[in-house]
C-alpha cells in the first residue's frame, strides 16, 4: 500500500492506494466519529462490493446504514440526493454519522454533497471504485450535482476524511470506463509532468491490460499531481483551474449531448484534443506535441473530435460553464506537454477555427449511423 | 448608524444597524466582486422594498437580477431554492455574482444556502427586513432549507460579506412578526446577559410601540451577543449551541404542527418557557426566574405553553433534531437569567413532567376552538 497526503492544513487527509484495501477497514475505523457509518453506493457497485465492505465494518461493531441509488450520470440530481437525505433521516443519522461513498465519480460527488449539506455538514470518506474516481474526482473536495442547465452547477467544497483506492476494484470495471479514467491520467501528465506523460506513452498498453503495478503507478502519480495543485489553491481561485484542462470543451460536449451520452472521460478526451489544437493556433504549442497528445488519446481508445454541434452552439454551451467569469470563457491551454497555462484572452476567430476543425461533420456523423 | 463586527478571521464582516440604510448602497459597493448583484426576495417584501433597493444599485451602475419567490416558511424548500438557481443560470450569473437576501429569516436562510451551493460557493449579503432576521438569523452564517422530516435539515455554514439592518423596515412589519422577533431578543438576554434581560423587562412596551431608539438598542445588543458566541465557535462544535435555547422544544412544536402554523419566534417563546421549566425541575433555576421569563414572554405577546401533543410525540419529534447526538437529545438550560448551560443528561421523568406541565391540554385546546 502507498499513501499520498493531501496537505490542506486542518483538512489534510491520506489517500491510500493498493490492493485488497476494501477489506482494510482498520484504516478507516480511527476516523469514524461514531460507531455508525452510512454507505452510499449504486445498484451496480452494490452487487459487487456492498456486502463485503459492510461486513468489514459490522465485524468491527460499526453499524452500517446502506443507501443504494440508481446507477448513472443522469441520476446525479436532486431526486437522487434526496433519496440519500431520506435514508439518513429515516435512520436517525446525525451530523456525526460519516457518509462513505462507495463507487465512481457520480457516487463520490453526490455523497460528498450530501455530506456537505446534511445538517450543515457531516464527515465523509471516499472509496472510489473506478479509475476516473481514483485518479481525479475522489481527491480535492469538489462535490455536487448537475442542473438541467449545466454540470455540477450546484455543489460545495467538502474534503473527505480519507480516500481508499483499491486497485482490485478496477478488475470489474467495464472497458469503456477504464479508458475514460485514462483521460484524466493523461490530463495530469499533460498539464504538469512531461516525464509522466512519456511514461504513459511507454506504458499505455500495460494500463489497458490492467497490469496492477502499472495501474498503481498511474493512480499514485495522478493523485500526487492533483494533491499538489489542490494544496496550492483549495477553492480554485487560481492555479487549481489547470485541472480543468479539456473540461471547458468537455463540459460543453456533455451538456450538448445530454448528460450520460458520452462518458465524462470521453468528453474530456475530445476536449483535451480541442484545447491542444487551440493552443497550437495561438502559437503556444508545437504541432508535434498536439499529435503526441492525440496519439496517446487514440491509443487509450478515446475520441479526439467533438460531436457535430455548430460553433455557435459550442460557444453558447461554454458560456454557462462555471469557469466563465463575467461572461468571458476561461481556457486551460498548453505551452508544452507538462506545462498548462490559463487564459481568457482567446481571439474568437481562432476559437471558431478549432471548433470547425475538431468536430466531426454532420455528414460523417450521419454516415457512421 | 452603528457597526458591530463579527470576528471570524478571514470571514469577518460588519453588521450595520441604523435607519435609512436601504438607501446606503455605498456601504455595499466596495464588497461586490463584480458590477452585478442578484437580489432575492419574496412577493411581500418585493412590493415594499425591491424597487427602491434595486434603484440604489442601478444608479451606481450595478446591474440587478431580481428573483422573487413565494412568501412563507412552507416555501423554504428545494422547489423554491431551485427557482433561485434557475434565475441565476438563466441570467448567466457566475460564482462572482453576489446574492443579496432582502427579507426575513426564510429569505436569508434560503438565499444563503443558494449562495453556499451555487457553483460551489458565491458571495452573499444579508439585508434582513424583520426583527427576527436582524437579531438572529442574518448573523452567524447558518443557511439552509427544510426537509419534510425536519427543519433546516439541509444546509451549510456560509458567512455573508456584510449585514445591513435597517430599522425603518420594522415599521411595515406585522405585529405578530415583531413579537416573534422579540422571542430571540429575550433569548439573548436569557442565555448571556442578565443586565440586558432587565433592560428588556423595563423597555418591552417601548419595543412593542416600535420606538426606533429602543429597537436599535435591542438589535445591537442581540447582534453583539450572537457575534460573541459565534466567534467562539463558528461551526457549533460547542458553546454556540447555547443559541439554541428554546429551540429543541421549539423545533419539535414547529415540526409537529407543520411548518408555518406557528411563527418560529412563537415556537421559540413556548420552547424557552419549557426549557426554563425543565431547568427548574433539575434544580438549576429558581422558580422566580422561571416566572420572570414567562412574564416577559407574556408581555411580549408570546405563548408560554406548547400545543397539546402527547409527551411521546414531543420526544419523537425532538429525537430527529440536528442537536441530537448519537440518539441523545441535547438541551440548553438556564442556571440563572443570563447564564445558559448545555446538557444531554436529563432524567426522562423530569422531561415528561415538563412536557405534561407546559403544554395546553387537548380539552383546553378544543374549548378555545
Amino acid at each position: 500500500m502507498q499513501t499520498v497526503n493531501v496537505a490542506l492544513g486542518a483538512r489534510s487527509y491520506p489517500v491510500y492506494i493498493g490492493r485488497g484495501l476494501l477489506t482494510r477497514a482498520d484504516l478507516l475505523l480511527p476516523l469514524l466519529p461514531q460507531r455508525r457509518v452510512a454507505i452510499v453506493t449504486n445498484t451496480t457497485v452494490a452487487r459487487l462490493y456492498l456486502d463485503s465492505t459492510a461486513a468489514v465494518f459490522e465485524e468491527a461493531g460499526i453499524a452500517c446504514v446502506r443507501v443504494v441509488v440508481p446507477d448513472g450520470e443522469e441520476h446525479k440530481d436532486w431526486a437522487t440526493l434526496n433519496m440519500v437525505f431520506d435514508a439518513l433521516l429515516a435512520n436517525r443519522c446525525d451530523r456525526q454519522t460519516a457518509l462513505l461513498a462507495l463507487g465512481g465519480g457520480v457516487i463520490g460527488d453526490l455523497t460528498g454533497f450530501a455530506a456537505a449539506t446534511y445538517q450543515r455538514g457531516a464527515p465523509f470518506i471516499q472509496v472510489p471504485t473506478t479509475l476516473l474516481a481514483q485518479v481525479d474526482s475522489s481527491v480535492g473536495g469538489k462535490t455536487g450535482i448537475n442542473h438541467p442547465r449545466g454540470k455540477n452547477m450546484i455543489g460545495a467544497f467538502h474534503q473527505p476524511l480519507a480516500v481508499l483506492a483499491d486497485m482490485d476494484t478496477l478488475s470489474t470495471l467495464p472497458e469503456g470506463e477504464l479508458r475514460a479514467g485514462l483521460a484524466e491520467v493523461v490530463k495530469h501528465g499533460a498539464i504538469r509532468d512531461a516525464e509522466f506523460f512519456e511514461w504513459l506513452e511507454a506504458n499505455i498498453d500495460r494500463l489497458l491490460a490492467r497490469e496492477a503495478d502499472a495501474l498503481a503507478h498511474a493512480v499514485r502519480r495522478s493523485v500526487e499531481i492533483k494533491a499538489a495543485v489542490v494544496a496550492l489553491d483549495e477553492r480554485e481561485s487560481g492555479p487549481r483551474a489547470m485541472l480543468n484542462f479539456g473540461h471547458t470543451f468537455g463540459h460543453a460536449i456533455e451538456a450538448g449531448l445530454g448528460y450520460g451520452k458520452w462518458l465524462h472521460g470521453e468528453a474530456i478526451g475530445a476536449g483535451m484534443a480541442m484545447a491542444a489544437d487551440l493552443s497550437s493556433r495561438l502559437g503556444l504549442l508545437d504541432g508535434k506535441s498536439v499529435l503526441r497528445l492525440k496519439d496517446l488519446l487514440t491509443r487509450a481508445g478515446l475520441p479526439t473530435m467533438g460531436p457535430p454541434f455548430k460553433p455557435d452552439q459550442y460557444l453558447e454551451l461554454m458560456a454557462v460553464d462555471k469557469k466563465a467569469r463575467a461572461g468571458r470563457i476561461r481556457f486551460v491551454l498548453l505551452e508544452g506537454l507538462g506545462a498548462a497555462v490559463l487564459t481568457d484572452d482567446v481571439p474568437s476567430d481562432l476559437l471558431r477555427a478549432t471548433l470547425e476543425a475538431c468536430t466531426t461533420s454532420v455528414e460523417a456523423s450521419a454516415a457512421v449511423r
